[in-house]
């Protein structure tokens, strides 16, 4: 993705300083973006084959819980995904997880019957400023849409998910980012993507700079008095062999990127991150009573912490600096950053 | 309810030993029974009012968390309900949480507008052994006629959303009752809806009797062979004043009513335990920016944490007792517990 | 143990029928009985070496949060048990903690200088009715006895820190036993300890038989009117690889056993589980950053999820028969339970 | 307090900037300052009164738990603090906690006996660089001094348990702030107190500009080796009347004070967060079966989060600028931040 954000952190990103990074994980989006419809789905698969039958180690950290998100509960009882992770507007969740059901029927028709039932996985931020909420614009055909067009290329942005989002009181919406955390002779990859709805302008804080204030005025100046409601999802990846335990703390690590950007986790947040492993695959029908997993070291996983940190605080600037301005709902619009603080490279100095 | 259940504990139920007992609570059911679709829902109403406008404080426990529930996240960061409570297969989840949004649209126009979003609150058990899980068969429709049916006066058993459910490996489905806490000169009303899902056969306990054995018994000679699946969902209400933290410690007590009915919470059951307080509402457009609440004194506690167990347990065996036999799916048939053992009244001397 | 006890359940127990049944797992009091003072210390250790240097995945779960344990967090946090679990009254937490770190320096003089320092593990219930709780009496060197008595062969009821304390209003303590589950061609022993000190007579349920309305008729006759609070800690031990998810699930399970022997869980309980697997153990100073763990499959787990409670309502029982009368602070005395109701085998028939 | 700390943040300070501008709060140290023993014990009152007998709400959160503290967890589960809270070094928790139960013991007779057992509540961090860990120095007398100089105006930096504090790879120890939020007409107090042990010198983060470079560069140039350990603890304290469930909220927030000094909450840190309401006691001997409690309305919560963030991270920069350099066990020093970033004022502008 070549946003020109600035780089924050220590930290080396990986080729793509996407998440896609992680080797296997790809991610799609459909965007519905049609006068009142700014809205959308983006999906983050974890491996290329079927999740349902393969799963990977997961958890689920709930920083601040006013939110809508579906699935959190048994990820954090088993300790694995068995979908992709979804994304879309707080009204969609419901017909999302459907589809997802039905996605997992099409793939393993013995789901429900003689297997288990599927686990869906939505998470989701408010659009409801661009985009018509009452509306129910997204249908089960658009997570398929989304699903398939997953690829390790992938838009950054007003996209997906993100088409309708606010972030900091300019246009906000889907960013992604990877570190590589070295600890010892091992390399690991750590990829974040976002889905980013929150801030109020008067924080927004880049690189550790204060812009807000100056936000502030160019906002006043263009007469937009900005919403205060909003979200956060932050969905990280690594190809490091952690186990349910470890991917919970490494997704606690999330709220600082999230801090250091201007937010204390307000009130009306649904500020949730999700951390999965693929470094291997747990498969459903197991003909083996035990299990052979690898972890990493405990003492070792600090470098892994501070990525996860680095790699949310930039996949939220990815979000702010890649989103383009969006017209949409009641005559409602969200300028991009980069319009109303044309100057930031002056501003970061 | 005329169900001929065994009363158990030491506490005097209410009027109707049901969770129409606490004033103001009423139960809707929308029963689908058609050859291979054995479904439903059942929607639990905390006041006559709008529960947007009007919340009430609640919480939720999750004993195991192998569900797929939505809505409970949102309880436990702000205390309240905001929907009723609404029960139905692990599949239609998603469709009655966009119907809850519906109709929360419905009655308020200015959700997700205006006002804030609406957190849709729904519970399941897996009814696939009865019901065609794969067909979808709820729709938003059922949702509504469940609660434009809610009265004080509802039927229990193989109805609404326990239509399809197995218990113990016979029939399951919907129970209720209410027991009366008594506190110095006070008297609360507690009571219980389950819906039954889970246990198996082997373990059956009614009122302390091992009663598993000879159930194992008939049913094998019966042909019939059990799956070993399921989950419980126990809705609580009181009318005593409690906040959220008390309701969570109501909620876990739960769990001793469903142990002591033969249940260690088995890994594929997810038991799921809500409280809520009807003693007051808090208005969601609040013009004060300071509250008054009442609250019970801690200490005085117990005999709440005592009724909410005994109407649990009491409730799942109203649910054994009233449940009729039923076929469904694929020729499975679940019989009546009273028709495998109609010498229960002896086995239990 | 020769205790007389009627045996729960349908599991097999280990040779022993106590938590020593878990190769390596041993068990050591400490009992302070001289007239107003009756309390004391008792250790578990999860094996004969060094339990900092090499630590065993663990797990602890508050059922009721009354309670002034120590320890609890880091375990939950880093998943594992550095010390031996020590158990004593409320008051002598403190001490024994200390005592805990003493130890650990004394076998590794690096704790808390080149080492991490040493998390200590105790768990308490409340002995003030027999014992004089403001006399402080347990000191250091009390836990360091514990600690060299541990043994596979162990006393129970009235002894190390159970020697003040009470359970349904007759003598309590502590109980022990152990259960074998299956799963596939594995054999895996589950043993629980339990520092009983809970529970109203009224409630007392024996193998599903309510004896409390009899107890409660003896007791008055005896002219004693039982105070109503207490606590139940529960420690759970395998040799089913189980990392600390899996242990955290294993240890809810405690809460059914306590169930059914007629608690709900007091507010004023400090009801704690704790679960610990021996099969694996976890060098502190490890050479390599990565790990390879052993894990039971997930969907295997209920045998062991059903040996947990079983065990814990047996251990219950086992603490209830085993103890002898005692007489101690200010001329309270609490009976066996044996010598209250002498007649229980027929009571139960 | 007169450090010459930055002041961070849009909101206005209380007349201290400290935690003793919530009326009734007080602070007390008792520092020990002598060759190797480089410790103490710092006690924040709730309240002139008796901590026992009227109790206040309270909430604690664990962002990190690699720690020893006591008592959290019956706070949480009935929501109050019953006594001061007490902060010391990591060896020093039984101690300080045994301390605190006889403290309790000498205001109230009854406690353990017709009362209550009390909860003692300690907090720490470890001071094992600067301070000799093993000789375990701090005696109960030491927290009784701590208590009975408790004070509004208080000392800040290396004293009390901060006394062999270090943070950032430089002196750190106690800091506190204040910070007033307004909601409407409401102006509500809300101070924190932060125990400093925390970070990395290379994340040094100050007023958002990172100084951490520069910092190591001088920590190289003399010599000085920083420990990568440590750990935060936060007390906040406010006047606005909030519920156990909104102090939890409140609590959250800190993680964000603490992520803007640099920090991502390390693996090796103990990181808790602890908050109380002075804006009403609950006497424990009620009269009363019903309690009226007042609670600000939950959408207005917002300016307390921010207050609550900003406080944290005030006080964590008023630790670092009031901590003068201490020389202690094993010939190890820290430096005063001021002495070693003589020119911060040039390096923040």
């Amino acid at each position: 993705m070549t946003t020109t954000a600035p780089r924050i952190g220590a930290f080396t990103p990986g080729p793509r300083d996407s998440i896609a990074d992680v080797t296997g994980v790809t991610v799609g989006h459909c965007t519905l973006a049609d006068g009142p419809i700014q809205t959308g789905v983006t999906v983050v698969r974890p491996h290329a084959g079927d999740a349902f039958r393969d799963t990977v180690p997961a958890a689920a950290v709930v920083i601040n819980g006013f939110g809508k998100s579906v699935g959190l509960m048994q990820v954090n009882e088993l300790g694995v995904l068995e979908t992709p992770v979804a994304l879309t507007n707080t009204f969609a969740v419901g017909t999302v997880a459907t589809a997802q059901i039905r996605a997992a029927i099409g793939a393993n028709p013995e789901v429900g019957r003689t297997a288990a039932t599927v686990n869906p996985l939505v998470c989701e931020c408010n659009d409801g400023y661009l985009n018509d909420l009452q509306a129910l614009a997204v249908e089960a055909a658009h997570y398929d849409a989304a699903l398939h067009a997953a690829a390790a290329e992938f838009a950054q942005g007003a996209v997906g998910a993100g088409r309708g989002m606010s972030c900091f009181g300019v246009k906000g919406g889907i960013g992604s980012a990877s570190r590589i955390a070295r600890t010892g002779a091992h390399h690991w990859m750590v990829g974040a993507l976002v889905l980013a709805n929150f801030g109020r302008p008067a924080a927004l804080t880049i690189a550790g700079r204060p812009l807000g204030p100056r936000l502030v005025e160019r906002l006043a100046a263009g007469g937009t008095a900005p919403r205060d409601q909003g979200s956060i999802i932050v969905v990280l990846a690594t190809d490091a062999p952690l186990d349910h335990r470890q991917l919970r703390r490494v997704a606690t690590r999330a709220a600082a990127g999230i801090a250091r950007t201007g937010s204390n986790f307000g009130h009306g947040s649904g500020d949730i991150a999700l951390a999965f492993s693929t470094a291997q695959t747990i498969p459903r029908a197991s003909p083996a009573a035990i299990w052979t997993l690898r972890v990493v070291d405990e003492a070792r996983l600090d470098p892994l912490f501070d990525a996860a940190a680095d790699a949310t605080e930039q996949a939220i600037l990815h979000a702010l600096f890649a989103a383009e301005s969006v017209a949409g709902f009641a005559g409602h619009t969200r300028e991009a950053l980069t319009a109303l603080l044309p100057d930031w490279p002056e501003l970061l100095r």
